[in-house]
């Protein structure tokens, strides 16, 4: 078997959580997987909105090129906004997996309805957009937040990480819910933990992604370079965009 | 009644077409209104997919800062994808209306279903998924494209303005829908004399937004900041995104 | 600029309504735009459900007919379950719009999500099938009644009027919404007050549909005749009908 | 078994377009029920369009009222658009039904998609609303005009009765479908015929609505007065509309 | 008229449940209607979950497959998850009726939302899946469980009844609902008595269905044979499914 | 790393196909897993419609009762209606995968839109009601049948192979999708060199869903018990169901 290597992409620039996020995938890759764990020099410290989306995605996209160039096999964006994934698409070569949509998906498949715990009630809107882009809205029982910033999670404290974990359980409790789907790329490491306390299925997306990238790669199965996915046209990019230029 | 400025921000680079939307812009606005129209410096010269979205949307929201601080009473971004429009709303105080979102509206209110007349093929996914994030999908009764670049509308040959025409008349009798929508901000200029020749509403989406932020302002109203479009989290940016820290 | 002259029709007969509607549409109405405000002589005092929305989308019909023969350039249903509404577009040569198909669209234009604060609790199943018909069922995030009748808006003691400010601040606390539209011809003149009081759009649909009537005019846009909203087949109308004949 | 009587509602004016459905709905009707047809002195002479179904809404709902004071069972709404259903719903005490509501309903249940054969094509958008209103519309494989108007059904030629055959056939060849919907009242007397020759079900609402109220009859169920469709809030309705007033 | 033959099958094996369900057939049957109620030799003595509506699928088929040889004129399969419906349908020649979707589809036609009241909790997602495969998911107003297994409502103390009964009123007062739907075969006998009570329609499946069998054999519509309800392909079944071989 | 085990069943009754969709999975499968392809020994030799698939349903579950008391880690589905799924999990304590689920969620992965090529007409509508149940209706851009039965497949002369070959070759050019789904277990050997011609991804379900249960498996996620997949209530099955007793 030929070695797969997975560019892991932390959309924010916080070093912390691009570590957290590292582990999380390394922990989840098999024997024969590389990670490559990366975060934009450029960017946002932490995305809590679609503003601090719409800047992460052009670090995310710098990324894309530049694991393009090195050969990787494929990207997982590790950010539950998903920021920037058709445009990651387009550009790359290999599969590009967001871990909002790897973990909703595999929560399908082991539920028939999952609810989402995040981490501030701005980003619900982009968790319930992606629901609905991705077609699960039918399949999530519920949204919740635990009302602190994505950063409370790297503080040390574990304040976080027990509010997460009292979230999860009310949700199980209230929903109807089958299964949890982790809303933040900086709770990965919670989910095996708390899957065996609560013996229900705590979803994280980034080892979720990295199991679908391994998954696409193994079978040949590539971004579709047919129709709207293609490569960007081709034209010249200005001013500080011009690093996309070959 | 107080002067309305109004920030028309083409998300493409090119000077050509700035100029062809502002045209449309200043042929909107009431007599009362200001039109600025602007195009950011760093970018794409034409948007043609999500990775071209992508990297406009930087531009676009590095405009709306600047409009903002210039104290515009809203804002347009003029291009048929809706380029970093939630992200926009963010950081705006006043309004933002997207083309595609406008000409959209407009349309359900003058037929009771619509078809979409739009450049190259691979931008139709991108009007489809708006179509669902807008709720209009069911109000659509076909998509078309005319198979050219964006910047074939601005190289003077006519050849891409007379194939937007075939394209509505074929799309007339064929899709059973009342009214067209012009899928690009290049077209702007094309609406009203396709309106009077077609004897249907041909909707462009620039002066539709131009109303439409009239619309708002003169009734009060501007983006909510009461929950998930509040102003960003204060956060710092880095490298050369620094230039949205105040 | 010639003058625009937007017929405002109270689909119901109260006067004192016809009075809230026409100040409101006046006060959103643009310096060359001229209301003209009607109620129909025959029909109900109040419209609270679908019976009385079916009695009244006859006299809304007929004022319709009238105010194309006064040559007026389009028409506002100001009931909010916008009876006869596609009755009335078949009917009519220029825009036709209602307040709640109004106040709707904008919301969506200045809040991810929104909640609605109508009157008795029987209509909002007509505001919910409105919802649906629009496109707008998943931009909705609440729906509710203050348990009043219409007309408690009139009666001068300003109970109704509490009880609606009630309602908006909790729909704002419980629903994770970002503005309110409000679900009554006769709230009109609330909207600024709230909007400035709450810190949030508080949309009034006669005021908005204003706006967008006068939008569609100075765009040239009219309803289309082409396809299914084309002036009715011609046919002789009997007995108490026959007044729509020419 | 006590004798069941059910009011059959032309909605149009037309005598003959009320025999044809009187026919039907007798020959539909089991042994102890009686059939009272009727239509509404004023009004419409057909029914193409939102005009004429806003027109002819009013006349059902008289009819409605006239048949509860006569003590009737239950009601029919036999014209395709199933104009004023709700209001008469809120009207009446016994069940009402529509004739496409009952041809839908009972398409779904003998196929597991259906198509409709109406008659002018302006009236598409009525049954396209009423299928998404009803829950049917990914039950719908196809919508279809054979482009005469309603009455062309009553002018003895035949040549609209072969032309609805022919597109059934075609509708059954394209669309996958596995039943037929006839979409007008006019059509009534085709279904069983055309069921025959054409070996799949084709279905009139006529006999199909006749059955659905018989059976709610007789399982003592009539239309809810818990909630929305209760008898409408008591007022005094005005000028030619004081025929509501008790 | 001829005499209609319906064969009712209880897809679990209790004789209790069976008798139950016969009786609520009988009282709903015209008098020109024979009921035949049985249930599979084979199978679960109750029905909550996907994995027992599996296995009862089989004996409903075979039950089909014996009433279709004896010549009866429909079937109704009498457990509210209507296992094996499409199956049935290409099995059977004249019509099948579930009883889920047959108080569904009554539901719709008496209220504008119902609420479904229904046994354990389990079983309120094959309620949720049907509503949604129906088309009804926008008619439903609340899904509740009384959470007491199927056979408590044959275990005589009456608890179970009274549990049903609390549970309707509670969806009355806090869904908005106008109807109920009884989510059980075996709460077949409680519709009418509820329906006094509480003055609502309180819809029963099974009674339902059996006027929906009378209806459709009535006009002379049977299960389409023309498209994917045909009868199943011919091929040779082994093992214990050799009984579907002829 | 520690072996992993998937039983993958074919849900019909042929040996050739079971050969087939073995070597399919064994040629996903990493080197640490093993796969124990089997089939029921009762049932249909072929699936082709809603009948087949319950029968099928009671082999497939079955086959997940020994693979569970064998240890298997966890389960595929090899057949395109994915029949017993939701049952399947119920009874199971590993992963349960169907390959049309598998094969629809990864094409969701590598493109914008699908399209589905499968064996006979009447299964299309099968594939319909999955789009809708797993949340992809939307993701979907056509539906295509090669109209051959599913042992054409195995009849060794190479007609149904070339037909699905031009059947995907039709649909990428005319339905603007960007991936295909092959849709049926029997065309699993199909995909690599499809994917590898047409150059776009043409996805087997069968190595798609060997690749989901590893993923599973590994994560340490599997079905889950808290809810409506929990295990089949205790109760007693009689006859030939019996197997089923512990």
């Amino acid at each position: 078997m030929s070695t797969i290597c997975i560019q892991v992409i932390n959309p924010n620039t916080d070093p912390g959580m691009t570590q957290t996020i590292a582990e999380a995938a390394r922990a989840a890759a098999s024997p024969g997987t590389d990670i490559v764990a990366v975060c934009p020099p450029d960017g946002v410290p932490s995305i809590e909105g679609h503003f601090d989306e719409a800047i992460a995605a052009v670090g995310v996209l710098e990324q894309i090129k530049a694991g393009r160039q090195q050969g990787v096999s494929g990207h997982v964006i590790a950010c539950f906004g998903d920021p920037g994934l058709l445009a990651a698409r387009e550009l790359a070569q290999g599969p590009v997996i967001g871990i909002a949509e790897a973990a909703m998906h595999m929560a399908t498949l082991v539920a028939t309805r999952f609810s989402v715990v995040t981490t501030l009630p701005r980003t619900l809107i982009i968790a319930r957009h992606l629901l609905h882009q991705y077609g699960f809205h039918e399949h999530c029982a519920g949204l919740h937040a635990i009302d602190l910033p994505v950063l409370a999670l790297e503080d040390g404290s574990g304040v976080a990480q027990e509010k997460v974990r009292a979230r999860c359980i009310q949700a199980l409790q209230e929903d109807g819910c089958g299964a949890i789907v982790l809303g933040c790329g900086g709770m990965a490491t919670l989910a095996q933990q708390l899957t065996r306390e609560l013996q229900v299925p705590v979803i994280d997306g980034v080892s979720a992604a990295v199991k679908m990238v391994e998954s696409l790669v193994s079978l040949g199965l590539t971004t579709s370079k047919h129709g709207d996915l293609a490569y960007p046209e081709r034209k010249t990019l200005s001013g500080k965009f011009a690093v996309f230029n070959d």
